[in-house]
């Protein structure tokens, strides 16, 4: 059974900008989506802010392995239930990729805690990714750096919190480095950020960068069943106790009475 | 200088419940406090939710550089606004220690990014705490275990983001185990989580726990000034970039023009 | 293809202590690839000290994808050649998995830099071992808790470095607790460190302890190809450096040369 | 009380390389000790490979609070006794500063479990390093990036574990980036990476680099007594467990015997 994809696209420059509309005349989302097809163990499909709820549904992130996510203009308009809701998928087993401009999505923002903040400059200066560690699963396939002639720098201090794993760092031409691969775990969802890909350049017509989102689609997966239940807090009551105990000292709640929140 | 220390209680169990009232008579805030003035090197105040803005104006969160926070049954009483406050001090220095049911607390689970959940039972157990790691700087001073007779049970799976540094996991009577210690750093920010602390019991009177409370408020200190901007995400013209470049390519933004968010 | 795991054992108890030989008649090693062996996916074999090279040549190595290692009374009888080769073969990505009292064995305190020791009780008391967080891969299938009837008992503080992921941890009849599961990568290689299996017991018959073996297995799989001169150091002269750069400034070493070592 | 940091250098290249000694012709290791002494808070000595024990003697080192190393030429040539010894202190509390070409040093690849290897180019080239976090308490008071006009280039991959925090990175005007400054713990002790330093460029009088010096010794510093015992294996009898438990089911040690190890 194949992995199953959905990218997930704010699809505002594709059809208001003309130079962007020009680069990815099917959208961003789709020229993702396509790269991710060319691997037989990915179906992979797409949807955008524009659908009813931004096409995810609860049926939606039901049958959905991992979530990739480019926003930028817009992240604003997207709805907070929704991003709540997109949360509670990862804390529950969905894997989350966040693409160059989602650094500031909502949902990311949501799962790291931090401001997630950077410098960048829209310059189409030369960006060269190193890995700094060969063969880890996000980097297979890779050599230890490759380039993207015209990027949009990001510069460090980048707001994350520090990752699980730095897997890719960027020089770019202009002095700054960046922090261009990270990882988290977040409950039983797997998040990883890649930050090229920004809308004027064909980035995503890349092969090293395509390899990469393939690569992040299998890393992320989590084959296990969604975790029922994430967010509970449920009372133990001392009857049913591991090991036999009796109750006893002062008790703030009676018997049963569900805890606060 | 004395690390200025900030108590932030909820005060609400004090004044509604007499069991509460009788074990803290002054407020559990003001508990702590006297916990942590009995160190030289620390200056602490209390403040509580029904202070104007919570007490925790921007004024008052400018002299702090180490806000303790023990809430339980209103978490939702507190502003949203105060909390997205608090989280910009934490980012830009400000350290924070959670207590107890303060793993519900909007600020927690703001920086945790995770729901932060876990298993509870109040049956007045015996709690054993472990150390991981001798001599941790929020361990100094301890042995390699310590117990409270009496205290409310919380148990694992606990939801939140893999810590920098697991400090202490604590052995309960009816038969779980709890990461009771744990470190993150959010920005310039240290964040740590204490588990004891139920409202019905004398813990926050317990020599090792304020032996506890004294070395986390030491290592939650960050003496550096408060970072300026800390959300700021500045555009670098190309002019002033560090290594001479020139601007190439098509460009969705117009000079000078600020990205979006 | 199937995973190729190689289940290493010292070999010792079972030929020479009349209780073990009752438990793992066959051999602790050949249990653990028996119970590996139940997975469509893995194809498990088994190797003992007493082989020449421990049954660790390089060729055999070459064909491990995943090692797992039990010993016990014998650490100091196993070569140094050895452990490095195997250390070579981890950073290349050889998943590892150390079991039990393989806490102090040399391959596993060579690759955590730390003393790796711990607290012990041999009283056959209870142990029941919790998740910290449900679906991570090496818990996959399993509930938040389950029980050894009669296991040794190892206690906190676990000598060693702070591991990328705590997945497991135990809660003792006696009173102690340890980080029974815990994570780490070392280069390309993906290192497991899970706590039962005293041989006196029958622990690797146990369901649960079947399952986490297997899935660790997997999760220990690097599918990549082996990196090739983990060790090496190049220098990178400056006439193919990747920006155009001259050689400037006094040099200590001759165009060509070596590094130190 | 001050910290008292010993700076370990090599003392090879200063008496032996005209160009050496002629940017530190008091040696490396006095340069970067006066480097600490400016800070009233710090008393630093030096010592080096020539001395007896290298000047490593255990009751130099029970008075060290903070190691400094600088080593290149000769890392072979420094006795394995000795970095063992040197190893135990960190694990009971001595901080570590690795400086430069001691990646490649016995006693942080001790430290590492890893190869900690790298490449590398020694042209001259601009070095930018970047903060990734601001005021991190070892890069208080520096500015977001500082340059270094002539640097060796040490690139990625580094071969190391993944840090506790990746405290800088570094930009080299060849094309290549690096973790510069990365922090882990050891047991009680603080460790951490500092890439600056080739012994042909004065990069030890600049004053960024001698702010990080500093900081990283007050941030290293374990002021907790040095811990006893660190490598002790304990077996805790089941008649003086902390809860009461009986013995049961078959026994591999006698009552009061010594583990394996």
């Amino acid at each position: 059974m194949t992995i199953r994809a959905l990218v997930w696209g704010e699809n505002v420059h594709e059809r208001e900008n003309a130079v962007v509309a020009g680069v990815y005349p099917d959208g961003m989302h789709n020229a993702i989506a396509a790269a991710l097809n060319e691997d037989d163990g990915i179906t992979a499909r797409s949807t955008t802010l524009q659908e009813p709820e931004h096409g995810l549904t609860e049926e939606v992130l039901a049958e959905t392995d991992v979530l990739l996510w480019w926003g930028h203009a817009a992240h604003g308009a997207v709805a907070d239930d929704v991003v709540e809701r997109v949360a509670e998928h990862v804390w529950s087993g969905m894997g989350l990729i966040a693409l160059h401009s989602a650094h500031f999505a909502k949902i990311f923002k949501r799962l790291m805690g931090t401001p997630c903040n950077l410098t960048w400059r829209e310059a189409g200066e030369r960006e060269r990714i190193w890995l700094t560690s060969r063969n880890h699963p996000i980097a297979r396939g890779l050599p230890d750096h490759f380039e993207l002639e015209q990027e949009e720098m990001y510069g460090e201090p980048f707001g994350i919190p520090e990752p699980m794993e730095t897997v890719f760092v960027s020089w770019f031409q202009g002095g700054e480095v960046f922090r261009s691969g990270a990882t988290w775990r977040r409950g039983a969802g797997n998040v990883f950020y890649f930050r090229p890909g920004h809308e004027t350049y064909p980035t995503y017509y890349d092969a090293n960068v395509r390899t990469v989102l393939r690569n992040a689609v299998h890393w992320a997966h989590n084959p296990a069943a969604r975790v029922s239940g994430v967010t509970d807090a449920p009372n133990i009551p001392v009857e049913v106790a591991l090991e036999p105990i009796e109750a006893r000292g002062p008790k703030l709640h009676a018997d049963g009475e569900e805890g606060f929140r």
